[in-house]
């Protein structure tokens, strides 16, 4: 029996590797391929815990979609912090190319040590991904450009909305084939131009990844993320509008939460497998959830 | 020689009865008169404690501009909920007129208890502001709608930026008269259409209130904010904007920090003074510091 329910309404999971933390990379690629998730999200972290090779055979002989490399960017600071973030970029779509991850998402980068100079960051943001986009497009990597909570604009993203990302891929690549977006539930959901700059996007968002919003906010507020169903957002309703515009991948999901890494791999995937047959099943063609 | 440093450079300078929480309603009012501070922005708890009856005469003695009170709103949940918010908004409004205030600020309210019903709660927001925008305007007080941080949106205030405040108001009140905005530079710092909402704002800023963006959060979120300065906004740049579309008011500093409110008040308002004078002289058109 327990062959049967393996993959049934998983046809549009991809689990991100950061979500069982525990785990190494091989770890997760087996529990992926065990309990029929199709698709997987790497972390260049570890990616280089088990080599990129090795990482890169894995994949390969796993069968599974790659759905995102997390992460590039990075783009603003200093001379000398740009000249490496253009270095570590070039890396990055290289390693993107080698395990054939559908995108590299990149990461703005925040405001420059002691800088309030949001909108010199911003230029900065703009000319990192003008210089990196030829050389991914080069090697067959389309970039996805993640916004972020604007809780994390000082320190770790200056681009704050979709409707930013989606002006920058514009800017930067007015073909909209090598240069998107990532969109994450966690990032996204209070935006109030959300819904439109979802129909606006279209083919644009490259990466969609799901987590929930927990509240109260934890004293470390990048780990307040949860099980789908968890939190405050309306995840079914969100991927429904992403889905509306005809996007083709997976739906990936990536918890950053102390509790969640507390728990064994084995545990919070299986969590992972029944949120998403509870929020999304019916909702991406899938049909309903399979026997138990 | 001390008394001609008095209010010289602060023409524009209003004190938050929050930013020196340690002080009753009474010494915040002697402590702006001492220090040549001409407003005083009020929260309704210090005027409970008071007594409204002594807080209006306080503040009429005084002379001080009350440039608002904070605050009503929440108008969001259930029946119960929205009925008490209504009777409370309502008496919210009747203190305005007795003391004099600009503005009652209006937070939005979260999502109600496990809901996940954002639309829906924002659709209850605009149906409170528009049952009390004729009373509001029944007794001269007018409301100042404040967009807070999008890390609020699911706790405090479902309305998250300058733009979704000013189309709310707009619905509600097309004259622009009466309902407009309260621009907290502490919640939109990071919002990309900052500067071009500030110009469709225009007249519609009713208060404009400042406090630095400190980094990191701390872990209780509410208190993550400094003296101007201390921060990573640039708040001149800011108040350069507000002032150009015309903004007739003065500049309140309210401040949540734990640090802060353990310092003592004459301490907090020396600080406040100072930096006020540091940031904003030349931008106010109050001209250099005066003598020390």
């Amino acid at each position: 029996m327990a062959d049967l329910v393996v993959g049934a309404g998983l046809d549009r999971l991809s689990l991100n590797v950061w979500t069982t933390k525990g785990w190494s990379l091989r770890e997760a690629v087996d529990g992926c391929v065990r309990a029929g998730v199709p698709g997987i999200g790497l972390w260049r972290d570890k990616v280089a815990e088990a080599g990129l090779d090795t990482a890169v055979r894995l994949v390969r002989e796993s069968g599974l979609t790659v759905t995102s490399l997390c992460r590039g960017g990075f783009f603003t600071g200093h001379a000398a912090d740009r000249a490496a973030a253009t270095a570590g970029n070039r890396r990055a779509v290289d390693e993107a190319c080698a395990l054939g991850a559908d995108v590299l998402a990149l990461v703005a980068g925040g405001l420059p040590p002691r800088s309030t100079d949001l909108a010199g960051a911003r230029s900065q943001v703009a000319d990192g991904i003008a210089e990196l986009a030829p050389y991914a497009a080069g090697h067959g990597v389309r970039l996805a450009i993640e916004p972020l909570h604007p809780m994390f604009c000082a320190d770790r993203a200056v681009i704050s909305t979709l409707g930013q990302a989606l002006d920058l891929a514009e800017q930067v690549d007015p073909s909209g084939a090598d240069v998107g977006v990532c969109l994450d539930s966690y990032h996204v959901w209070w935006d109030p131009q959300l819904m439109a700059q979802i129909g606006r996007a279209g083919p644009r968002i490259f990466a969609f990844q799901v987590s929930d919003f927990l509240v109260p906010i934890p004293p470390d507020t990048l780990l307040g993320r949860g099980h789908l169903g968890d939190g405050v957002i309306d995840i079914p309703a969100l991927a429904r509008a992403v889905l509306a515009t005809g996007y083709p991948g997976l739906i990936e999901v990536e918890i950053f939460s102390q509790e969640v890494w507390d728990t064994p791999g084995q545990q919070t995937l299986r969590t992972v497998i029944d949120r998403h047959r509870r929020c999304l099943s019916g909702i991406t063609g899938t049909g309903r959830p399979g026997p138990r």
